[in-house]
């Protein structure tokens, strides 16, 4: 016809599997899919935060690496993970997902199978999104996360202050370690530890718990890689940073691999700063808390001193996600 | 690298116009692009509702047949109708674009302009979104739409009632006559007259009218043509439909070709029922309004009946959007 053939019996599928992933109208939604927009009761003196991620076959996940499990998994803590570092509670998620024709139907499954699972742990419902038949072989998803705040609570980059400590929430590395593993063993998944590639947990308690005890000075999440998230913080606030990475930062997969560490990216950890007389916890919900420098004042320009434990100093060009394309 | 080489400079460039695009923080956005998440404070004694749509390279628009304005236009106007069906006010758009390596820098300033006309001219602000290196040829977008609502007076599609009368804003047909256009002579387009495929009106000021004074029982956008949209309605109400296509309902560029009126879709006119006793202004906000059918009780099972002018009656299948594909 007018445009190129689609799948109309998949889009169908998709359609049916959205529909069962969907939750009834419940908590703060009031009307979710099959309506031309879904209808959301938003908490009195709070405000909405929103963000949206694209989940691309071939740039931010492959077939061949991620399991449809991990696909949809890694899809949806995307998002989550954004709101983790406003420091926000999720109220609903909306899928955007185009197929290419031909996509097997347990794959499709699959995907929403590890979405679902972890949607369901975090209690967010799927509240909407669209269909569509890809244009070309790639699996297409844009994931739109809506949570909330309490009004001027939430945790921003622009607000660390000269002096203020840096922090960072788990370990950094594991991501890429983990991707580095299937890029050399296709299929071969271990079976045992943490996957932290293919299914990292996005740290939503702890933003929580640090606006809730307005612990945090700044806050951001650690998917572009360390020096770039970080380069993220020193530009939104006018500030420059001394990084001491201690080994307790890194991740056990990525031992002995600083570059993993700093460069590496997707690890969805938080990357927070705090006054130096506010008394950080050794762990906070459960998820262990590392100190791993200090923001300092921009001279002139935002620059990121890494200092090993030798006491050199080298200043750090940010590595992470935007540059490993190119 | 470990994924396939994307684009950095491009990726920079999209950006860099993303955020030349964007309102500064303001109205109910008070934080925009620039942290993990927007901020939005939404208006007190409302709901807020959200659309997400796809506006993918050769499933929704083509470089060769549409102009980049267009495609930018258009992309926010998918989501805009779907506020308008609602009887919403907008609050803020957020965008998601992924282009192909390569892509002229021209298309892209032209998607932008086209986007921000529309922006502009409805007063919606561009808060957030997400850039990618497209996986393949495509240039793929994903439109947010977030709006407000009085709080339990949404339009919905399953409230109408049997007996209900059944009208159309503007005219319908006319996306589809101007595609078959563009279709046939690529490049060329007309210089005078409107243009209802390129650059759809979504019916704000109708929606927010209806909703305001009370006067509809339901309502949905006609974007994947009237005949798919009426059966939604249908579906969603647990009605049947008698449809009666006066001439006045009918775009001048489809004059003669009922089927383009029928199942043409993208005409992001709103379809909306009434109850018998509710007088319907001849235009609402400038546009005019036209009686095309009732509901009735559905027996067993939804089907639409259209009426001709002598009286011949025929069962309608759905036969828009979704059908064109395979």
């Amino acid at each position: 016809m007018r445009y190129p053939p689609g799948n109309t019996h998949e889009l169908a599928l998709i359609e049916s599997i959205r529909r069962a992933s969907a939750s009834r109208p419940a908590g703060r939604v009031r009307v979710g899919i099959g309506d031309d927009c879904a209808v959301i009761r938003p908490p009195a003196g709070h405000e909405i935060v929103v963000t949206t991620d694209f989940c691309l076959e071939g740039r931010h996940f492959r077939r061949d690496w991620h399991t449809p499990e991990s696909a949809g998994h890694r899809c949806l803590a995307r998002g989550l993970s954004d709101l983790a570092a406003m420091g926000a509670k999720p109220i609903a998620a909306f899928l955007s997902l185009a197929l290419p024709r031909d996509t097997d139907r347990r794959w499709v499954d699959g995907f929403f199978r590890g979405l679902r699972a972890l949607a369901d742990a975090v209690s967010v419902p799927l509240a909407g999104g669209d269909t569509a038949a890809s244009p070309g072989e790639h699996v297409l998803a844009d994931i739109v996360l809506m949570g909330s705040v309490p009004a001027g609570k939430a945790l921003l980059r622009s607000t660390a202050k000269a002096g203020d400590l840096i922090y960072v929430t788990g370990s950094l590395g594991g991501a890429a370690a983990e991707l580095k593993q299937l890029a050399a063993a296709p299929g071969k998944i271990r079976k045992s530890g943490e996957h932290p590639q293919l299914f990292p947990a996005p740290r939503l308690s702890a933003g929580q718990t640090l606006l809730r005890r307005g612990l945090a000075t700044s806050c951001i999440d650690v998917s572009d890689g360390l020096s770039t998230d970080l380069k993220h913080l020193c530009d939104a606030s006018h500030l420059s940073a001394e990084l001491v990475l201690p080994a307790a930062s890194i991740h056990p997969l990525a031992s002995g691999r600083i570059d993993l560490a700093l460069h590496g990216g997707e690890d969805y950890e938080l990357l927070f700063s705090a006054k130096p007389a506010t008394r950080i916890p050794v762990t906070i919900e459960g998820v262990r808390i590392t100190r791993i420098g200090t923001f300092t004042a921009r001279k002139p320009r935002a620059a990121i001193t890494i200092i090993d434990e030798s006491g050199h100093r080298r200043k750090l060009t940010a590595g992470g996600w935007e540059h490993r394309f190119g």
